[in-house]
């Protein structure tokens, strides 16, 4: 009964005093998608806005779990308090870190002032994002000064999570090819900060000439909005020019394991902030992001109520009989369905 | 007059019979989103589900549309008739095939049993998928045999529409270690068949070896619907677990250009197809598959209707400048817009 009598309002409140223990809580209340959760982000909601969010994608086995590690490290001995958000699979963090050559993240458990989380599949239609997000809305309520999030991404199609982060970092290594053809093809959109982690390698500085070519590519199309966006696929409704005009996309070569070019990327990052800030574009983005995660969670709760409205439903059944036998057209089908539900 | 004389009725005979242009007119429609098009579908639907859908994934840059066209000048020398779908943006389909070295591609062109057609990004939200799978029914309805449908995939989200295909190549070159990777770290669906294109590369060996240890890791599992579907990230309601029961995934070496390893793998093609149909696995793929479609094509328009209503809302800015304020929260922002709309 004691453990339970920490009522919602005493949660808001150890949260809001960076408390981890509720900031524990409160992140698993949201990805079990429990109303105490939601309850608790809006109650805190005008807390937040004051951290700065970073957002890591990129292929697996690139290494950016260590590039965060590192760059963790680098924020604490400045002092800032540092949140980490992991929603890649086959990351060492979703996995404890606990393994092999990841030691060195375990360092970080030990540390107050570093709070690292993992979210797996949870609930299903886009639950995660949107549970992702509201922990992201959490660390940040929470004091934490820096939020990295980490998601792994190999196209056009990185969990959306990504975009609401302030600045965009792409890690690759030597071998990142066919990442390399996707933003040649204008396929994968391009981010504020190009990492090449693994930087010990032959191939890096042919990698690095091939990824300036895109860039200055994309530069001399003149149209920087609309080079940063996906060209001729459709992944939402709202288009995602994420780069402020004026940026120059720098690309870092990191041997993370052994913290080479880490302070060169604390550089950029701050650069790109300071960029960001002085130019408008954080509170253009953030608005825009804002916007996109309204109608997102918006979407995905219709998704999730038409999904749980069909499961055991007589007449979806019947009509998908008709679909399956050729008699119904899909988009029919579709036709019919909405207009039951109206 | 005249040409806007082909009533809808006769459009659609004239699809049936087979007639190029007609089928040309009908995709456009459906494109464009136009009611004649999804009348068009309805009135042809009960005449489809006898083509062979081959459905090609992978990179951009593998060599996905030369592949398709030495698998096409193979299937029109064995007297069958064939439609191709690029939906790949960084395709030489969509760039109308007839720069440098792609010119090989143009001779299907002119022949009247092949029919080659490409779709870019028209509508927004959902609009690309929906309207190929409708151009896909057509490419069937019009008595194409074998329809070849290309589409850019370099992870876990590659365009809906390949779900629908009986049959999954996955198509990689040696560089290919992103997609490697995320088929390592269980990111990317394992296909019905992996292509090594471009094979005559000193390491293609080792990417194959690299490849069959991913594969007998699956098979390890013991669980081949479980090893061949998405693990740890959402990417749509229902899990889409692709390869037949007993199916073991051929890697096929190829060189398109030369027309190398086009016979093994139309022979791998042949042999996943006479699985599929001799398990009962094809009614079972093709009935999960209608049904993801009536979902997909539904829960699009929902998104659709949201968007356009709150284009020019002001209810609804006023709620994104209450968020933007940090007053409201996203969360109960969505929840108060559903509420709106009910």
């Amino acid at each position: 009964m004691i453990a339970s009598a920490m009522t919602d309002a005493t949660l808001a409140q150890r949260l809001l005093d960076g408390d981890r223990r509720a900031l524990a809580r409160a992140i698993t209340l949201v990805e079990d998608d429990r109303p105490e959760g939601w309850e608790l982000v809006r109650e805190v909601y005008p807390h937040t806005g004051k951290a700065a969010v970073y957002g890591f994608t990129g292929p697996p086995g690139v290494g950016k779990s260590t590039l965060i590690g590192a760059l963790t490290k680098a924020r604490r001995e400045a002092g800032r308090s540092v949140g980490v958000l992991s929603i890649d699979p086959s990351s060492p963090f979703t996995h404890g870190a606990l393994l092999g050559d990841r030691i060195r993240l375990t360092e970080h458990f030990l540390d107050q002032g570093v709070f690292i989380r993992s979210m797996a599949n949870r609930g299903a239609l886009g639950g995660l994002s949107e549970a992702a997000l509201q922990a992201a809305l959490l660390l940040d309520a929470a004091g934490r000064e820096d939020v990295f999030v980490e998601t792994v991404g190999v196209g056009q199609a990185e969990i959306d999570i990504i975009d609401h982060a302030d600045t965009i970092v792409l890690v690759l290594m030597p071998g990142s090819g066919d990442s390399i053809q996707a933003l040649k093809a204008g396929i994968m959109e391009i981010p504020d900060i190009i990492v090449i982690n693994k930087a010990d390698h032959p191939l890096t500085d042919t990698m690095v000439r091939e990824i300036r070519g895109v860039l200055s590519l994309a530069n001399v199309n003149g149209d920087s909005e609309r080079g940063r966006t996906l060209k001729g696929i459709p992944r939402g409704h709202i288009p995602r020019g994420h780069a402020a005009v004026g940026w120059r996309v720098p690309i870092v070569k990191t041997e993370a394991t052994h913290g080479k070019g880490i302070a060169e990327l604390v550089q950029r990052l701050d650069e790109h902030r300071a960029h960001i800030l002085a130019e408008g574009a954080l509170q253009e983005r953030r608005g825009r992001n804002l916007r996109n995660e309204v109608l997102a969670i918006a979407t995905a709760r219709m998704r999730r109520r038409l999904e749980d409205e069909l499961r055991e439903d007589a007449d979806f059944k019947r009509l998908l009989h008709e679909v399956v036998e050729r008699r119904l057209d899909p988009a029919s089908a579709a036709t019919a369905l909405l207009e039951q539900r109206r």
